[in-house]
């Protein structure tokens, strides 16, 4: 497929993507998809990543039911940054972080310390059961 | 520095970051950081890239005039990706792009195309003046 190819993939077959929230423009996470990946993404409309740690595809929400349904593909200047314009199932408002927050980004520089300002709007030992 | 010893830094010593419009919300470019970026961000309140193209320290806006002024500086859950929410100056609407265009994000997928969706506001040769 010609789009795949127009991508510049890392030396690993990478490519780094930004999630960010449809309707509020908010940063929801930041993660990777191999070639698979994002060919899996744009073939049914919900994220698939790539999982470095576990070196496989990652379907976003397999174990927490918190799915991301594909609104738009972006691609950057350079070929190399995907951004993907989701809305985030499973939760009202919807939870991206394995933290049970919102976004991934929940840490502010507060003079010369990180502050955790968002909460968790869920605990997550019940979004992941065993 | 404390808080900069909190971020999992690349082998490389890098660190990704986004940067978000911080009234709109909307992702303007991506780019990364070293330490002493990173540090000199935070001390200035504009942002400070590291090239990795040209391996050195890049201030956004020196060349274009397109400085960031940064309103908050986030971190994620794994302590591994900076989330630089700011101001894009020099332009109204801000340039972030290199090719005149307000974000680097201006290719969409359409089908199995990658279409140029955003206005380019200025002629980067009027933007880069040798």
């Amino acid at each position: 497929m010609q789009w795949l190819d127009n991508i510049t993939w890392t030396a690993d077959g990478l490519v780094p993507v930004i999630a960010q929230e449809w309707h509020s423009n908010d940063v929801l996470m930041f993660a990777w998809m191999n070639r698979e990946a994002l060919a899996l993404t744009a073939e049914r409309g919900v994220a698939v990543y790539f999982s470095r740690s576990r070196n496989r595809l990652w379907h976003k929400g397999e174990e927490s039911g918190h799915v991301q349904k594909v609104h738009e593909i972006r691609l950057d200047c350079d070929n190399d940054v995907v951004l993907l314009r989701v809305e985030q199932l499973g939760h009202e408002p919807g939870i991206a972080c394995h933290t049970g927050r919102h976004s991934c980004f929940f840490q502010r520089l507060d003079g010369d310390q990180w502050v955790s300002v968002e909460p968790v709007l869920k605990d997550p030992a019940t979004i992941y059961r065993a």
